[in-house]
């Protein structure tokens, strides 16, 4: 493996030097004063970055045990639960309402394509009896490189008035979500994204209206059970023993996303991610998602050739320690992806797009390189 | 805080210098081949140290998280399981399987005292129908600072045919287990303790029996699903991201084993474990733990004037950098404990000795530093 590379992946995403250092402190006493204030520094951040002034709890678990938690402390075996599939991990977010018992209407839609506000707007309006208890929704679709209509969607669930869960994990922090203004019950994210850490960290914030149906919830939970976090929280503790160094990385990656702000983070996003559409584009290759949806976090470009991105995806890696990712379930065959969240930047994008020009010449197929250098530079000035 | 903590609590517990450094390395692709040879070293490693051929699984999570897994996996709801409860651990066991629908049988003993081979053999030979589908078992309770006979327990629950699930979480690799001669289904452990890891990973191995039981078990699990795990495993994966600083970490902590050897370092806790028993004892403290059944990573000890020990504790940490633990649950304002596992060797010991002596001393009570420091050498020369 070489020393260095360029991990443009959609997560894990390159951790920078200061927060990888912090990784290597000494343990502490997870029941002691020092941990206390070290999670009661990193919950004022994180509420910061969540747009909530809601309680923030921090889980050890990936992404996935975050989606958990949002679904098993507020449904019932039974619920009827609307779930938004536009992608794999739309489809996951079904499937673990469905485990636990939940009846899920799945609202699918093609593939590279988002939701349709107006389509959940009007579900939800036939639902007289009130017989839909939450809505399940993917805020960025990593899989596709799609991001939801998130605050159109939430606006047809608030006038319903069931829950709305969220998948943020390739989100949070880097496209706009406004947990609180939006009216978002539970989001879930971690802390490999946006955060710039390593993964190891779920996290999930959790309005008024989650916390009553909390009470009334009937799926079991015991390690992923919310009360128990937030009465360990309130006495500067968790539950169970958590991941110390992935806490030590956020409190430094934390105090740089407040030296930048939010809103500079969410623009720097955008700004990227247009420059990796752009350069793509004009290196002649397709772009995958429906451009009006596109994702600021992941770009989903077609295979040159229509079949796998394996051997592409093996010379960059081996040759230029560039390494992309391929597509996620339906779409292995048909896609591939470049990652462009938290720590990476403009050279980062220019960098990929350099080594992926070379590469796909060296495969024998066409790729004006010039052109997608020169694309992404004119977005980028 | 002080820079350097002598941080001797039941974990987490300190970490080596290498390994915390190991922490730093920079992200690699979790679905790419470095991933799946790192694995493999680790699934190896964590073989020799389970005492197993069978399979051993890495999780997210935390040692609950581990004991989440193994119940969830191999249960349904409704299914009669035998709770061994002889501390705070044994009881979390027991919890976790009612909150997912088990009856539990709960065999309680008193706090400080270890579970009865014979009364177990007992229940279970009354169990004609083979109602009992399961034992849940600490294997050391640090809690209470016991280790239970887990051998002789495990025949008993051979002869019945009973899955055996041991929460190990506070002594593998520290005290002898071994998985398959003793017939244990599921062992769940986890990184932060004789491991030499801060915590974040769960380590469940995973018997043939319990594998069959898996298929037919109904109680719900998505993010702790045993057989995603293994099939992702098989590809060189997890299924969902992986802790992949404590995964280096774990790297490291392996190699560090492999060259002591596992019965080598089963002794060198049973030795230094003694050295602080002693110590404590001639320091003119009193013992909590059965000393038939006193543990070699945990020291529990009579709080000094029968009353809460957090001054005591907090003059050590604030005056001597020593961290130890207060009592859990039943236990909080009874006992104090000294964590001794993992990297924890003789230098530690002996320093947490020559400094408890000084604090108590200073808060007015009677310790003979000297004696405890001269029974400490004895059982180490």
């Amino acid at each position: 493996m070489r020393e260095s590379q360029l991990l443009l992946i959609p997560g894990p995403t390159p951790v920078p030097p200061s927060v990888l250092r912090a990784h290597s402190r000494p343990m502490i006493n997870h029941r002691g004063p020092e941990f206390a204030s070290l999670q009661q520094e990193l919950v004022d951040g994180l509420k910061g970055v969540f747009c909530t002034s809601g309680d923030v709890l921090i889980l050890t678990c990936s992404g996935t045990g975050a989606m958990e938690t949002a679904v098993v402390n507020v449904l019932s075996p039974g619920d009827l639960v609307l779930g938004m599939v536009i992608g794999a991990f739309g489809d996951r977010f079904a499937k673990i309402a469905e485990v636990y018992g939940a009846r899920v209407e799945r609202m699918e839609v093609e593939w590279g394509k988002a939701a349709d506000p107006s389509r959940v707007a009007e579900r939800l309006r036939r639902d007289k009896n009130k017989e839909i208890k939450a809505v399940v929704c993917t805020h960025n679709e990593s899989s596709t490189g799609v991001t939801n209509p998130l605050k159109e969607i939430a606006q047809a669930v608030r006038e319903h008035g069931a829950l709305l869960l969220v998948d943020a994990v390739s989100s949070l922090g880097a496209i706009e979500l406004r947990t609180d203004d939006w009216g978002v019950d539970i989001v879930a994210s971690a802390s490999q994204k946006a955060l710039m850490n390593p993964p190891g960290l779920g996290l999930v914030s959790v309005s008024q209206r989650a916390w009553e149906a909390s009470k009334k919830a009937k799926m079991p939970r015991f390690y992923f059970d919310i009360q128990q976090a937030k009465s360990f929280q309130e006495k500067g503790q968790t539950p169970w023993t958590p991941a110390l160094p992935q806490m030590y990385g956020l409190q430094e990656a934390l105090s740089q996303f407040k030296e930048v702000g939010l809103e500079a983070m969410w623009k720097r996003h955008a700004r990227v991610a247009e420059a990796a559409r752009k350069g793509v584009a004009a290196m002649g290759l397709k772009l995958f998602a429906d451009p009006a949806y596109a994702s600021n976090t992941v770009t989903a470009i077609h295979n040159p050739d229509g079949k796998d991105s394996a051997p592409l995806r093996k010379l960059l890696r081996e040759k230029y320690g560039l390494v992309l990712a391929g597509g996620q379930a339906k779409l292995s065959d048909k896609i591939f992806r470049i990652g462009h969240m938290g720590f990476v930047g403009e050279t980062e994008v220019l960098s990929a797009l350099a080594c992926l020009g070379m590469g796909l010449k060296e495969l024998g197929f066409e790729a004006d390189t010039q052109a997608a250098l020169a694309a992404a530079h004119e977005t980028l000035r």
